[in-house]
């Protein structure tokens, strides 16, 4: 027998409804980098679903990619960014904010979230330093929503961020590489249009959403990285087939297949959470998307990793591990039950 | 009536061989970041189509991307490039190379070539200047074959070129955007295993020749670049669904797609050439690949532009313009039949 | 005997004015960083020197830095520099400016210069090009006043060009590594204020003109580089005892010191040109500041090498040798006549 | 009355016996950029005072310069630097390091000082990270001696964080802005050949132990950095006039002035911690260095800020203040009787 697969949740193509439909558009012959209607049917479905009519939306291939692209290209060389010490861009991106110059200012974080009050604290301390101008200014708060722990900021928690950054004016980015998988999230009570309205710049990811690859980097507000498309161009981010990741995009806001790719995942999640605790296993996140982080025994990690791929996460201090399963569009039921059997 | 579509090579989809392919292996799971098996098949396909059996090959998304990551990789800080005037990297990638922090030193060139000799002559020039630790000491050579003329380098200019790298102890590196059209010259001398015995790095393109996106970076000797895969992620250029590029390119590697796609496109741009040439219109370069520079009269291209789409090259000193017309995988021959009836 | 020295003008310690002043000064407690008194009225001395009363001025250590520092700091991202293919910048600072990101793209020059006409052509060209979102916009033009050669931009000449840099919405930067001794040129119509009205960067040269070091930067215009401290101390070109930049500058500004240096140095210059006039040497450029480039037959350059110690500039075509040589504040004329008396 | 001046120790010119030899050198005329007889001289001077016979020596003029390029050249682009989280490469140099595109990974700290410890287990760690390639390698551990806190590593700590660094490859650079003083210590036992063996690089200070400015880069094995020149030119560090940092240098070696000067204000530094302990002032780290620490009440900062410059270091919990005083060679023994008599 296979084994189950949930270390991760890219180890597909993509969604059958965009394969179709790239496959249905593959003889098509249309311009390059961007400028081909499927690009801009889908940015303007992106600006509608984010009520944002002005917004300026760009594709890119991949989330460390649309990190480093639109910090480096919104920061100016003096400033840094303020992010969780759990944050992609503090850990997993292999220094590319600081390869392009930039700090990344690590804080304390609760469940991968930053709050309004330690940026806000961290900020005052800079702002009293009499040496401030022998350091790195904040420039940009980074969050993931939802986090790496999977975790989901409220309305009310990003609100405040928001708040706090533009009292400051620092600029606010969210990197939302799993994004559907939250606004799937039954109690979530942050749309796009509200992402919009307080982050100033974010992505709606698409590599772990349903696509062959792409993130889709939005500004709401036009204007607000003049000529990033020279800038996106020089670092080596700019798609000759910009098609390709316009009709990825154009499909996934066609018809709802967004929010079903995410409600699906999220459902099976649940299903496995619920599974766990009725079991009585601990979890180590309170994490209503896709992502479960179940606690084992030695005993039960043996046990589980013979017939499921997931990912280490960390040791716990007392002896037992965290490992994390992530559910996605292609995860069956069937897979779900067999995995809550084992369990 | 549509337009006739010659104004460059990547305006489809991709080969629907490729399509096929990732259709059947949509659903299969694989591990990210390049280790699944898909990529491993292409990789070992391209070192046996290259007679390297250590070579080293990463597959990235797109052109500039691939120069600016083996080229930044490969340098040294106190380095810099040496390149055509007209090359990709000197004039089109949006100081790319030097947003790495690295000059491009553009020597002159004909038909979009560098000659062995210039870059000896450059180089001892460099050599012998007192002030050469105040200067950028050459690190790299720059070529691209086929060039962006579509011209292409014989082996013995090739040769030429390897061997004064050697001597001074330059790397030697080839863009190969368009490599598909260059190998199915009837004329060419230089086949894959040959750029691998030459060349320190190049890059097998697969954007202009049948893929959605994908270039394949070939190091021939393995060890060329240590720890080439952190940088790659940290520019922002590892594709965390590896396997999409290798399932492409092991499919261009397979039943000789490669050669197959270049040569179709060829032996349409030289049916274009023959016929421009029996109807008198001058040739801006002598190219053999599936590039065609026709110098068009003012009236010439007035009429041609109502039913042609072609790329503008630049004007002459004598008033007329050179277009480029570009034949890829995609280009039937019936196109070009309703082409040359209108020339 | 000594062998006479002309091979360049920074070769002694400073000016015995502002040796003294050191001296006097030396135990004098003050806080670092630039914030001292002494800084201040030499900024404040410079101001008034440029009549140009809300100038900032920095004190950077050498040209190079000054060069990297306020180019890298006045440009985006996605700027370059135009400057002439024999500007300093270009060839003789190890790359620095490809270091900090840019590209710089290189013009034709006539005497090291570059015409108001050759940048505007240079800019329309590039305007009009489609593919200009791929190529690097021109953000600034890099002259040096005197230039390399030694020769000297008119005030005709300087106007045209800062009238075509705003128009074009560039901003026009001089390197002023051997200012004192355009200043002191006869000839010249070109004074401090009009290098304020017409460039929106400059610096004046110290350490080619009798400091131990420093060259003081000045943005007519308050405001032009945000941050431009932080970015100093980032780039590490902040001087903790900014005071002794300070007391040099305030010095060389005090009593019209920097007239005179420069008056003395091209005094004996020009008494070396028109002895070379005399007896019948070729020069290789009309330079008429403290540069003097006799082209000397291999039997004049063997004897006259045997006795003073010139530059090697470079060979000319017909088998003859340039060379530079340098007067400065600390040429005496009994040197320049025991060099008169050799020729 | 004027205040006593204890905030720092770089509020003056020169050491008298610097300015002395700057004074008698300043009209001899010699070569640039350090290729002169008196840096020669100094040069030769440290290799024998560190009893490393083959090390190269670089003079360049600060601290935050001297870090910057070190670290930059030393390291490679996927690699980043392991620092204490109150280094001054961590906090104080505005992104230098990260402008220079290296991670500065900041690690938990005692006094100012990392541990061998605390270096294995961080490594150790990235070791066993199955996501290791994705992120910043280990290259250099950079350690400030003595510390920003005065504190200064013993010959076991060093021996023992020099033994971690070679068993897992990575460099280690100490920063030494106040070497002078530590050297001078009467508990210290580590010498200059001690680093020289220990350290794969470190700077002996010159701008905070008596020069105008200037740092000596040592790095004990010759062929440490290639092309550092190259680099240090790159990077705007490149002093013209070279020799005035060698005359500087070449006289803190001479007839042991520069333990000379360590001595003289560590002595003073040791009269005003006893007086504070007499007086049942509290002291925040124990620094046997020339910085001293006393944790003053409000009503003592209030009363002694009146008469005596001091800097402020930070807040206790507890609501009093600490306060950094510094002595240097330019401190006399009656300001610390002044300033012990005001206690």
């Amino acid at each position: 027998m296979e084994k189950l697969f949930f270390a991760s949740d890219y180890m597909e193509g993509a969604h059958p409804a965009i394969m179709r439909r790239l496959e249905e558009t593959n003889l098509v012959k249309s311009p390059g980098y961007g400028s081909d209607s499927f690009s801009e049917s889908a940015r303007e479905k992106i600006r509608s679903a984010c009520r944002a009519p002005e917004a300026e939306v760009y594709f890119l291939a991949g989330g460390t990619q649309a990190n480093s692209v639109v910090i480096g290209t919104m920061l100016r060389p003096y400033q840094g960014v303020l992010a969780a010490e759990t944050g992609h861009v503090s850990v997993h991106e292999a220094g590319a904010i600081e390869a392009g110059g930039h700090k990344v200012i690590t804080l304390p974080q609760r469940d991968g979230k930053l709050s309004a009050q330690i940026v806000r604290q961290w900020t005052e301390t800079y702002l009293m330093d009499e040496n401030r101008s022998h350091m790195v200014m904040p420039g940009l708060v980074y969050i993931s929503q939802p986090t790496e722990m999977g975790t989901i900021y409220s309305l009310e928690e990003l609100t405040g961020l928001s708040r706090v950054c533009r009292e400051y004016g620092i600029a606010l980015y969210a990197d939302g590489a799993r994004l559907a998988y939250e606004l799937a999230c039954p109690e979530i009570d942050v749309a796009l249009p509200d992402q919009a309205v307080l982050c100033d710049a974010f992505y709606i990811g698409g590599t772990k959403c349903g696509t062959l690859f792409g993130e889709a980097v939005v500004f709401p507000k036009p204007g607000t990285v003049p000529h990033f498309f020279t800038m996106v161009k020089q670092r080596g981010a700019l798609l000759a087939k910009g098609r390709i990741a316009g009709i990825q995009f154009d499909t996934l806001f066609t018809d709802s297949l967004y929010e079903e790719i995410g409600a699906s995942a999220v459902r099976i999640a649940d299903r496995i959470r619920k599974a766990l605790s009725e079991k009585g296993y601990d979890q180590a996140f309170i994490a209503p998307t896709n992502q479960v982080f179940p606690v084992l025994t030695d005993e039960q990690l043996r046990r589980l990793s013979e017939k499921v791929e997931m990912s280490f996460w960390e040791r716990t201090p007392d002896g037992r591990t965290i490992v994390r399963l992530a559910s996605s569009w292609a995860t069956r039921e069937e897979e779900a039950d067999a995995l809550i059997a084992l369990l």
